[in-house]
């Protein structure tokens, strides 16, 4: 079917090898594309490991460049081979791109010895490119979907837990005080969550009978507390696979990861000729 | 269908933007207030940060005496809009609005330098604002509902779980002894609670080689443990999702938001002309 | 019903006051019961507190010998009143209340200088007392039963994650070896066990890179396999309430807490004149 | 059925006892073998343990030769009795049951003092023979079925937690910095893992305000997040139950323990007289 289109020249061949998956090209791309961004990201953690840093500084910092260098090369050719670049550009994974790729041009721009503190976060920002990530988690579709379905659940449920969470923590701060760390009532609510969730550090914990009953209770709270976000995803769930049981496979057709020249929405039929969104010709 | 009803006086006015959230001044009146709310228990945080509370405390003070006073004034045109007070005064928002309204009154009428410390604990009382949040919570009818039908469920496991963590803590306290921190058997029971509910702060843990056993055996049973109430709040969970979609609408009739003016008994149906409770006109 | 009943003498009037709670003077018997355990599980707790036994030693005491006495009046009529002592003595309910009235004589009996310790040990098996409560968790039985059916697999389950705790244990010895607190291999699956089951006390915690690394696998894995339990529990207590639904009236009867007093087998019906289990008139 | 067929050799005989459980023999030989491989696995802990390895050290040593040499006895008879050996010693279990029977010949071979420490890694092997429980574990398979069904729902969601853990991870190096032990990106990866997943050792625990903000945050995600793999998992045990309910028994047929002599596939019908995978005569 794509065999048969036509040669439109070298923009349309980058357009279908970078936002496309269903070419050999393009899936070798997108390997591509998974790895450098993997091997970016385990730069700036290993660049934070002071020892590491120390001695193959030299080796970090060229392999940074050449991993800059060729996501500009790819932000570039997005801009290029898309018709209407603005779409891209303000689009959740264009914002990601750019941020992935400026911190290291930045770096140099900014290079007075004074904001070298400031410039040293602004490199850490390459982390985000791990964002990029996203564009291969396609199939999460399910499990957003439940959240979402639950996020009015979710929010309410939250609400209940800070208010819950204030006044323990008051509670607490009133029984225990400075000795065992409860030095003020937003560190008490840290500790009442830290309590009520489970995780329980213990660089902070009760040390009188009152404090250690409150917090008995507490946990108690706790376990019930931590049984309703499970219960609402769980039920949340049950509903998506029982309705995809229920409803039938004719109201459902294949789509490919073909994206529109145009607009670059994804998501077309397998059998689709023009853009669903924009009607250009695919 | 309320535009229609003629000017009742300003009591009814007030009623309507203090008691409703369907007028556009009344939804504000709900806004402004949920603002002010937030910001009196931000102060109340604020003040117990010792840094704090020594280079602001005077921007902080006047601040909340200004909330004070916003508050005293809706206490006042509470009691003063509705027809029989007593049934506002008394009722559980009712006692939430004075609580929250007095302390800074109070920390004046007992101010001896004796009960300075007694005072310091009774301002805090004013971190009950947040209850008047509770408000706002009224979405959460079915989160509410649910836990409220596996409540008998819910005590009956609670109950177990505390037989299980006396016998489990005197049984630990008789291992492990003073030196890893088992000095009694509440402390003992504490930190089976604490070890049963995953929080493990790690303040107590066992040394001997026994001990370790004893814990590694009660984390196991803590794991089926916690299983339990999320089955049974997942299942409640779903039975409520079932119902919604099995039973008819019919038996449900859209409720508003507005109060009875004489009980203030919220959740009358649309088309109300009289209040389901005390039968006065709406 | 009960009322018509001839007069069958003292025995037949205290079995029915200590072993049924449908009558006005067994319910009382059974709160005056409830209430005496909590005390002396209480008396218990306190007693181990240093400084608590310090100062009241003599209050406790003499409450102790108060509790134990009742107890044995309580011990002694259960034997009385019942047609087969036996069938009492030797169920479960018979030999904790054994060991719930014989330390305090015990302690006098072997009152040697020599065994004082291990005497101390005897005296805290009064705790066992709080198994008592234990009858009065009768509702419990749905709960039971789902954690019945699901024994296999929960077993199933546990000897799996067993398996992995050895492996994942000998692993983190051999990576973190002693200064982390891997002391041996024991230890390291009392960790591991630990981190699975994410109670987490920190009292151990790698140090090493490659030691954090393999924790984190673990705490991931930890994640997936505590949703085991909690699918197991809930699908079997989802069976329950489903069959609670299908299942008709007619096959259930109410049944009383009236106890033979032959066998003292309960859940006879409302309607029953002769016990089910041995034939005795009720 | 069983008994009727002719005598076929030792070997037959020995094939029986080893690879089925169907015949007594069989089952004792199981029996025999979880003892062994449970003191085997008991024999490397205890070994670990510096105190025990030093007064008991002759008495380990020689238990774990005659472990050693029975589990040798049973690989060559396992290699002897079957008609193909490769299919067995190249199988998962082979590679199981020879990996746990060499350790200590290895340690005589490679027996120069130079490479005492990574013998001593080897001998640490030996605790694989708990693999050897799988076999005892074959029960499990709805439960392997309920985690295979749901592990790309699984491998999506922890992509997605990774992804997260690395920018919050970033977010906290920036904001706590070494005094908190937020040391390198990596290292608060790993905390930030240990908080999502409700473990929370408290090794590593933020002291400043915003940094113990943000850690509320992640706790309260991680709230959310662990509900996710439990609400996978649970929705599909409670296909396997339904499936279970609904599908006729008609499609099932009873399968022994019986194991091929040629090729060792398990599985068979009991009706069965031929193998289902390579056809030779059962």
């Amino acid at each position: 079917m794509r065999q048969n289109k036509p040669d439109k020249g070298w923009k349309y061949k980058v357009h279908e090898v970078i936002y496309e998956a269903d070419t050999p090209l393009g899936k070798w791309f997108d390997i591509l594309l998974f790895v450098l961004i993997i091997i970016s990201v385990l730069l700036v953690m290993l660049e934070s490991v002071k020892w590491i840093d120390a001695e193959y500084h030299e080796i970090l910092f060229i392999l940074e460049w050449i991993v800059t260098i060729l996501f500009t090369i790819e932000y570039i050719a997005r801009i290029v081979s898309i018709k209407q670049p603005k779409n891209y550009i303000f689009s959740f994974y264009g914002v990601i791109d750019l941020l992935s790729t400026i911190p290291l041009y930045l770096s140099y721009i900014f290079a007075g010895s004074q904001v070298l503190l400031a410039i040293r976060s602004l490199r850490l920002l390459r982390v985000f490119r791990i964002l990029k990530l996203v564009r291969f988690l396609g199939e999460a579709s399910q499990l957003k979907n439940a959240l979402k379905a639950s996020r009015a659940k979710i929010t309410v449920f939250l609400f209940a837990v800070l208010i819950l969470s204030v006044i323990l923590g008051t509670l607490m701060y009133l029984i225990e005080g400075d000795e065992a760390g409860f030095t003020s009532i937003p560190t008490s609510i840290y500790w009442t969550i830290v309590t009520l969730t489970t995780v329980g550090y213990g660089d902070i914990a009760p040390i009188t009978p009152q404090g250690q009953f409150i917090a008995t209770l507490i946990m108690l709270v706790g376990y019930g507390v931590i049984a309703v976000p499970t219960g609402i995803v769980t039920v949340e769930f049950g509903k998506k696979s029982q309705a995809q049981k229920t409803i039938g496979d004719k109201h459902f057709v294949h789509v490919n990861t073909q994206a529109c020249r145009n607009c670059s929405k994804e998501g077309h039929r397998d059998d689709a000729t023009h853009c669903y969104n924009c009607g250009s010709e695919l």
